[in-house]
């Protein structure tokens, strides 16, 4: 039987790219997403794509609530800015940061891989896209693996220490895209959009979208979700 | 204005005592409690009444679902131990540890200490009667801070650094009970039953209440919550 891995599943690119990476590697994975009062729902359902196309074992989305305190753009009521990624980004920390999330997300994964017996857990942060991000940054992942390895059951026992994996962390945007093509990711199925329309077609605009643009246009191929939501013959316009 | 502190707050009686005495060393309390799936919803009756007996200026119940995952006598389908404490407690796990949930409980705590501006966070882990439960030792309670520290804000804009407060980490039952005393808990508000019955009284068999039962009377008091269910006059008998 295959090491199983928890894998955070976000519906995005990055995180699609992830498990790819883990499955390559050999991992049954074990897809974990989250329904955390998110404008943007359209990212559970391009998870369950993603899910479903890689064939993973198991994906489980687990309900919690961080509208509870408020405080991102992302589960408040703030405005998404949009039109152009006015700052440079990593200067600042964006008003889309959701206080704490990814140690949140990252201790339900622990909870879901000490039931499963699990040691892996793989994560899809960037710290070069996304350093305005505390809670993506190396020394941050680095922290919560040491805290993890003392949380349960494994750090009491000394059996196999825990390892938060994370594949992306000195990966340009370009570079994931190029790895996940390799590995036959379709990014048609993922979501990267704050502000995603009725049809779930990306705004274009927001700053996950222009990365996700400067990405695809670094790496040299098209984005296959604009071609899909793209006017014309091949498209649904 | 007071200082704001997060502090996790069960309805137990090593919970009310942490709020007590976040309040005796100036702390505004915002208590913050779990609907996790746990069998004993009285517990969060209680929090209330705690909360309500405090005078906190904000008690508030998040929503989290650990019966996802199971693994826990008390969130799952397995039966809670009674009878006696017939294990010398630390030398195992219990089968009542829920698999990483005060890495998770103190998580939702940060993200809200986040949004209040808040840098201390107040949990009733107790390692001498609990040291079964990984996440209830000292060394996990640092490695929390220390990741907590790098996960927020605060962690990139080197403001103050946040801290996990742990008063009960090393006193016995009976301490508690006598500090708590000392600073007006009502301890008949208060549940510590793995397993209560329909009208919220305590089992007295499973180890909590065992562990309650000997707290009492070694500090020489009754258990006032012992006293509002026994039958006579006083009771509800």
């Amino acid at each position: 039987m295959s090491r199983r891995a928890v894998v955070l599943l976000s519906g995005g690119l990055d995180s699609a790219t992830v498990v790819a990476i883990a499955r390559a590697q050999g991992y049954a994975v074990h897809a974990l997403s989250f329904r955390y009062g998110q404008r943007h729902g359209v990212e559970l359902a391009c998870a369950a794509l993603v899910a479903h196309a890689s064939a993973v074992p198991e994906h489980r989305i687990v309900d919690i609530d961080l509208r509870a305190f408020g405080g991102s753009a992302l589960t408040a009521d703030i405005d998404v800015p949009k039109g152009s990624v006015t700052r440079p980004i990593g200067d600042e920390i964006p008003v889309t940061y959701v206080p704490a999330r990814n140690t949140i997300f990252l201790s339900f994964a622990l909870a879901w891989a000490e039931v499963l017996g699990a040691t892996d857990i793989f994560i899809g942060v960037n710290a070069l896209d996304y350093s305005g991000y505390p809670d993506c940054r190396p020394e941050f992942i680095a922290a919560f693996e040491a805290m993890a390895r003392l949380a349960t059951r494994a750090g009491v026992e000394g059996s196999e220490p825990l390892r938060i994996h994370a594949p992306l962390q000195e990966m340009s945007k370009a570079q994931i895209i190029r790895k996940g093509l390799e590995l036959g990711v379709d990014y048609a199925l993922t979501s990267s959009c704050y502000d995603p329309g009725v049809q779930c077609e990306p705004c274009g605009a927001c700053d996950s979208c222009l990365l996700r643009a400067r990405g695809f246009a670094h790496a040299g191929v098209p984005d296959p979700l604009v071609a899909r939501f793209a006017p014309g013959p091949g498209g649904h316009g």
